[in-house]
């Protein structure tokens, strides 16, 4: 009896806490497209990346495919078409409208995709409200998972849309410039945080909410190592451009260099030069190259070129987890509204979480024990696991409680339109 | 004194052409655009097509580029920016946006794209009420250019519109559908119209508006010919896929069967089957084939395989010019507002203009003595004629103004998109 | 009676002339590859280009194929294999190989390809010793084409290998270098040779061989126009280059313009810089361009975009045709043995035959009145009249007796591998 | 003085030994080209591909480039454009012929690359018969290198070889036929190996030769596993077929599935259908698929999805390497001759080296505390340590010697055209 109230309440928690989750996150959805016209919300500028009304529809139908379609009797889905043309790869879950051709869907109009996502949210926290007994903790799981897809999706809309704007010769800004932040002078020199490795455990151990894939947790050797104490900057990518780094064949890995060949890249994504000044775009519009801020919008193969330029490497992420874990979650995320990358500021391991995602040297593979869930949920990560290459902490666009020491981003080596960075690390 | 007051009248009368003509002109570009979305508006499906938005704006820039920067003293443009982002390919007028990236200027918006449309709308008038005396003519003469251009960019309008939907997998209509013509049940077989031929003059004479590609005038000489007396059918091509036309290697052009076997072709442009019944998206959404009327969105590849496979070709352009000049321009034109081809009536030669453009078997070539103008204007025709075929006639998306029989129409061969159909020819 | 052995002596004619043709032609192709090692002759370029020991083999298929195994009884096929692996592109003579994968059939080895070829010369003589009566004449003719198809290899077989050996950065010479062509200076400035066009007759009147595609005569309305006394040289090209030809934009037509974008053009093909000066590659090796000799290797853009520059065009090849029939069939052919195009020599129209091939502005269409013969052999030209443009003349790589005023050769626009320059025309 | 003794005698050995091994293995290289016509060893069927011919003089020019021309004083190359022709990769080595282009240096022909062979053959024997004292270590260790290099490039050639021969449509076979293993009925089932893993060691301890990738030795953490105790068989492969397992893109990582779509496979590479007959095509010609033999010429992507359809997976490098540390170095190699997988045979962990590489889910990165060698030889292995996955084992064309518990071989996940299969592992 004790057992089930201590039940009861423990899915009460649950549920509420999904619930207050569901709000926060479907009204930052909101804010973040505010003062976007429906043409800024139609558009897609690459395979890679989709229009911003999708990503409002395909958060939604996240909801209705794995909640609201599984667990409220006889649910009428908003419009059966939604369903192919909002899946996004989830193969067991049913036909998908095909990716490169999401931008040419002008209708459903951007006001009936808002449409959609009310009622949506209305039926959610109608479910939440008065969950099936007998489901509500595996629906207040579903939501909270739904929550994180749709913080990644923020993510994802951000980052689009730059892609987008960046076509524009005009240079739209998403939100109107900011000054460049005050620092005080050249950041000093990198001190250099050092670890001593050894038998340690990595990966989530289950309390609280993580993905899939980023468990189970287990046992890994390291050898002693050192991590930089900030984020590699602007300033040292200035330096590594102009010692000749984009044209130092030496300094590139051979698939890099026969990337960087045939895009012709000498600068990361979104830098030009204007009068001997190098300037960069941004969600703030056009402006001068912040030499304080982190560099971003680099590949891995330039990260990796720059590492092997400054006499370093990448760290393992088996390495950066563990010397996260020395620190609070804590850093620049996008509740701070900057949009960008800034400088690091005071003493020891700064800057692990928020301002931009930073490239490990690990290839993006299953750990030992990963078993995918059953159904269309375990494609959510699985799949991916070839190619791809893990980042490691959060961004100027990611959630605060999206970032976590365990989390594990992946992106293919040559993609740079996400805020993409690095930190230096080095053997002991 | 005589002649000068006659030529006053001359002028006058020019102008007041030419005033009238882009009053009408302006107004049905709008027209058209009428109840589509700002998404709708955006949109750009393949390289070869342009958004709506930008059809808007650069008919609008041609008129600001070529009468109002000329002829307006102290002319200020409404935003230079746009002398970039407007200008489709004219070298001469200065540098270009990206074609390819129409789609991804989601600003302007649409609204002010509008504003522009009415600024220029506004600033011509002006002109033409009171045009300086040395330049009237010559602004008569652009601005009627430039009507004929905005003519041309209504047509496609409508067909790169009718693409983009075509990727929707809701197949929307961009007018409310209409129940197909009654008819008569089977066409008659082709009445076939013969001519003598000859030493003939084709070409445009002066007299009138004519693009440049249409003159001189010259002779040509022809063999006795017949043309069929109506376009071909979809019955026609219906039996020519039943009876293994698009498997037929030997009907086809060697290029032509490499295209179709890369684009895997097995029908026109948009067809598809549907419970054993042909049905084809057009701009009245998705709709039975009707095998009466006219097949339409076929490449030249198509036109001249299935003329191969009837025992038949496809006409030249002088012999069509030439059986053209022997009737009268009417037929089905945009003003009809059903934007789909409709089957032919009454006897005779029939369907001469309007329905859909006709394939000839000419490459798009110079006439003897063509000169293009000089500066940007001459690069409006001439610069094309390579690895183009042209189709004469006029199509459901033509204005009646904008057709003539010595209008020259070119295509690709390989291209599909457009109101593209064939009439039948042969020797005597 | 008297008819009958009038008949009878034409027949014995036509047996013994295709027997002399067929004996001289069969050794030029082995007097061509003389001197080439196996490798040589297994090597593919590009999908454009055939390796030599392809030609080698195809050309004996052709006489297999049409000659013998249709009119030898009970003939049996040197190698059944065969028929597949060297059948180019005759859809109704069966399955083809790959045509880009030529390059890969090591085996059969080039001496079993001799062998071949020696095993088809006997089968063919020994025919045309005996023919069966009924089908001498057929026989006689079939050679004929068949020693016509193995001259055209000839040509293809030199322009192919000069294609591959520019790839070897040792760049092989095919035939020992020569030094170049003692010249009086400069050339004198254009002579224009001037015609008066009207109603003329071209093509080819059924008198002694033609291609299908020569034909039928008929006629044509010709303005009156001018020649060029003499091919457009290297001196002319290099004043092209220095004036920025290959830079300036409105020189060119659109599609040219596109291709001499993606493919860096900046000067003929094989031409290179070497301490200021210009050097070609050719079948005699690496030596300085010859400014006296005609420009080769060019596209017909280049063509075009020079005779802009020229301000002058280039002929149609009714012109040229018309303009052909005044001179002899004379000229510089494979039989000089000098390989590449020579200087101009004499008064009057010069160059009409020799040295290099004339791109005219005409498209490569069907005459009026053509139909291709029935069967695998119309399939020979009737199919490729498309996207293709007319080249007439004949080259320094083309047997004379292969030279006649009607001949039409046809590539696409943007090829350059074969000995390809141009005359300049313009309207009186 | 006894050390200087025992240093002396060390280096005679090394010398001897390097000796040894270097004429043993050039060799063996010759012998593998026995019966190959010129023909047949300059052709490339594919980038990633090269001629034999090009291998042949690709491994003397390592001798050539970090021996003799190091450490033969007033050493005179061969043929200086040799260095140019023949450098693969090696950007700190000079420039290099574009690799693309390979199969087109029909000049120097296979008889001068043989002299060349011979010539370097005599000079690098030279070398090692009287070294220069202090450098007779380095010379032995780069001689070895060169000798372990070659012992790759002869898989290579085979493979590459095998590639080039599929394309020809009389399949050629490169060693005769020889019958099918007399296998006795089907394989047992799996027997499943286990290991309680911990904290193991592996990588190479630098006894011996190794790559510089295989080492530095260090510890891994390991979980319980088990291996299959043989490897996948065409038996299994066939019922993972016909289960649809090329049809389930549920199976497949998302890359994996998107080149399975692109490339349209439905089995390993070189197989063929023959009257309801599964054959493959090998260096043996066209033979029926042995049921019994292992499974090869699949890529990563199809090991995986058949693993995750057997209820399995790949093992990772250190299961796999700690595993094969338990059995001696022992199979099928290229010595045997048979130049094509066999079954397995005898009980326990059979297979572990010999008939086919084996994919592991491993990527190929840097093992902690990896530092290249400074200068070219530094380029041999660390640039391509993104992309790529690791093989372990050895295949039926691999040099005995050339096998060893640490070596990591590494491919693109798309490629099947080595001797590449698989094993399967599973957690405990």
């Amino acid at each position: 009896m004790g057992g089930s109230t201590a039940n009861r309440k423990v899915v009460e928690r649950a549920i509420s806490g999904s619930g207050d989750l569901f709000a926060k996150t479907r009204a930052r959805t909101l804010a973040l497209v505010d003062g976007l016209s429906p043409e800024d919300l139609v558009v897609q500028s690459m395979e890679d990346a989709s229009p911003a009304k999708w990503h409002l529809a395909h958060t939604s139908w996240f909801f209705e495919q794995f909640v609201l379609g599984q667990y409220v009797p006889g649910y009428r889905f908003f419009d059966e078409r939604y369903l192919h043309l909002f899946n996004s790869y989830y193969v067991q879950a049913g036909t998908r409208f095909a990716r490169p051709r999401r931008g040419l869907v002008t209708r459903p109009s951007a006001s009936e995709v808002l449409d959609y996502r009310h009622a949506v949210d209305r039926a959610v926290s109608h479910l939440l409200a008065s969950p099936p007994k007998d489901a509500a903790v595996e629906i207040a799981r579903l939501v909270e998972l739904g929550c994180h897809h749709e913080m990644q999706h923020q993510e994802l809309l951000l980052t689009d849309l730059l892609h987008a704007f960046s076509f524009n010769p005009e240079m739209p800004a998403y939100r109107a410039p900011e000054p460049l932040a005050v620092t005080a002078g050249r950041e000093p020199e990198i001190t250099w945080q050092a670890f001593d490795g050894g038998l340690v455990e990595i990966g989530h151990d289950g309390k609280g909410f993580a993905f899939d894939n980023e468990g189970p947790r287990h046992k890994v050797w390291l050898e002693p190592f050192e991590l930089a104490d900030r984020l590699a900057t602007n300033r040292e990518w200035q330096d590594f451009i102009a010692d000749g780094g984009y044209e130092t064949q030496t300094l590139w890995l051979s698939d890099g260099w026969a990337v960087r060949e045939q895009e012709g890249w000498t600068t990361p994504l979104y830098w030009f030069e204007k009068d001997g000044v190098w300037w960069s775009f941004g969600l703030r519009g056009a402006q001068p190259v912040d030499p304080d801020a982190p560099v971003t919008h680099i590949s891995y193969y330039e990260a990796e070129a720059f590492a092997r330029w400054a006499g370093a490497r990448l760290p393992r992420e088996a390495e950066w987890e563990h010397a996260a874990s020395t620190v609070p979650v804590d850093g620049h995320f996008v509740e701070g509204g900057h949009f960008r990358p800034r400088p690091a500021t005071g003493p020891g391991l700064t800057q692990m979480y928020g301002d931009v995602w930073q490239w490990t040297q690990s290839a993006y593979s299953p750990y030992p024990g990963f078993v995918p869930p059953e159904g269309a949920i375990g494609e959510y990560n699985g799949k991916f696991m070839v190619n791809q290459w893990v980042l490691r902490g959060a961004s100027c666009a990611t959630s605060r409680a999206h970032a976590r020491a365990t989390y594990r981003n992946f992106f293919h080596p040559h993609q740079r339109w996400q805020f993409s960075g690095l930190r230096l690390a080095r053997d002991r």
